[in-house]
């Protein structure tokens, strides 16, 4: 594997402008009342984050020639559910977390209260976005679409996932044990956000989709062994978050769970499946197989 | 007015029975993983409640002769937001209250990280089956359910006015502030459970969608005052949650903005212009009238 060439840092530049200034647009103005409440919800979602999962969403959008306009509504209703989950997640009652993207996180910033909000409101606008006329020509793939979000953001997906890591604490995981959590607390919405990309395309094949779940699959799963890795080695001014908070919180991680050598060749070998997933797809498939190798060589 | 009659007691009981078994078949079952988050979002949700947005769902939707198993679908979607705002409701940052139906709340029960990710799964769930193909033929109309709803439990509707409801703690409110604050709090919610219930039989033309707006607003707070009046008059056993806590909080209520009597007849005058609002539009509209007269004389 290389290093990103300069034309997909450009892309991703490109990319994570245009969803800055789309979720600006699209977020409650912080004048509006409740002005505290929108703040909370802007400061939560703005100037933060490397917008995987909008990059993501591109990346499966460019393979099928979708418009971009579309794109940028789906990723921006997918980068909602992750900015309300990032709010939850650091709340006391769970990872009590106070520094996220660098800045105190919602509730220092404001309070319990209105972190809580607004976590809640970021999922309502989510949906909201999602089934705005914009999205697609064809309401009822459009309709899945609002499906496949919401199912992966739920229960069994992405708040499930965030149960089962909670119940986790303190307890050795083996390591599909570890990757059964991941699978829901991060996969389930890097899945929903390549999906949802496609979709804006028109319904994927059944092959096509496939290859898609492959590759998000295990796209997903080296972004969190690298997130464990980098966890482990670097430190809190790099990653903009708590480090080392997971190990002391006695959270399994890849790294407690296999050593650091180890969990370095799953992250590549990972990286490589997911690149293997979409191999057949052809030059259209070059951004996923970018970003593939971007998350597993990352180092914030 | 007078009391409902024994006809209007069977149709709610029938709807309320429907209804409780409805949300149990849609919520995960409690036996699979993750079994605790599943478990807290069937407390927070069955067993439990008038089901008002659900009658509200119905009545409106009998007017249009909706299909039941839409108005069923749509119900069910409202009152997951319901139940979801409630569990979010009684967490410390927010009410911190330890009583809900008769029951201890959701985080008492299990804990409040549970409870939380149980709120954000109901919120999940509800546009889930908002999404489902059972809903309605006309995908384009059904993805307006979908934003109307998304609206309404948002920034601007439900979690806005609980917003504005946590800063008015301690602050003395004019009346219109309080009417402001619960159109929002709970008259959002409201106003979408008697839209959606139209919308099952079909897009209302605009003169409809006037009277039921109206409507709607008028027994929202009517419901609300009436919610201030026994908080102040019953005994907590009556309520099945904590009484007298409003007040003791320092929360504006309509009794303390403008006394028992003034209430009453505020109450009253509301409950008569929601009847006004639906008067022109026939027998169809019986179980609307009957409910706003259910929401103004109830004691519980």
């Amino acid at each position: 594997m290389t290093a990103p060439d300069p034309a997909f840092a450009d892309w991703m530049g490109g990319i994570q402008a245009r969803m800055e200034s789309a979720l600006s647009r699209l977020l409650p103005p912080a004048q509006i009342a409740p002005a505290r409440l929108h703040e909370a919800m802007r400061y939560a979602t703005l100037e933060g984050g490397k917008r995987v999962r909008p990059l993501l969403t591109f990346a499966a959008g460019e393979l099928v020639r979708a418009r971009p306009e579309r794109l940028e509504a789906a990723a921006a209703a997918v980068e909602l559910i992750h900015a309300y989950s990032l709010v939850h997640d650091d709340l006391p009652c769970m990872d009590d977390d106070v520094l996220r993207r660098g800045k105190p996180t919602v509730h220092v910033e404001y309070d319990e209260a209105t972190a809580l909000l607004a976590g809640d409101a970021l999922q309502s606008l989510a949906f909201q976005l999602l089934a705005e006329p914009v999205l697609a020509d064809d309401a009822r793939l459009q309709l899945e679409m609002v499906k496949l979000l919401a199912v992966a953001a739920g229960s069994r997906g992405m708040a499930g996932g965030q149960q089962i890591d909670l119940e986790a604490v303190g307890q050795p995981l083996t390591v599909p044990e570890l990757e059964a959590m991941h699978i829901h607390k991060t996969g389930a919405l890097i899945r929903a956000a390549v999906l949802l990309g496609a979709a804006c395309g028109g319904a994927p094949d059944a092959a096509l989709r496939a290859r898609l779940d492959q590759y998000a699959k295990t796209v997903g799963l080296a972004f969190q062994v690298v997130d464990d890795l980098l966890d482990h080695e670097a430190s809190t001014a790099t990653l903009g978050k708590t480090a080392g908070k997971d190990s002391r919180q006695g959270k399994p991680t890849y790294v407690s769970a296999m050593g650091i050598a180890r969990a370095r060749e799953l992250a590549q070998e990972l990286g490589h499946n997911a690149l293997r997933a979409v191999e057949p797809l052809g030059p259209g498939a070059r951004r996923l197989r970018e970003l593939a190798d971007f998350i597993v060589l990352r180092k914030f």
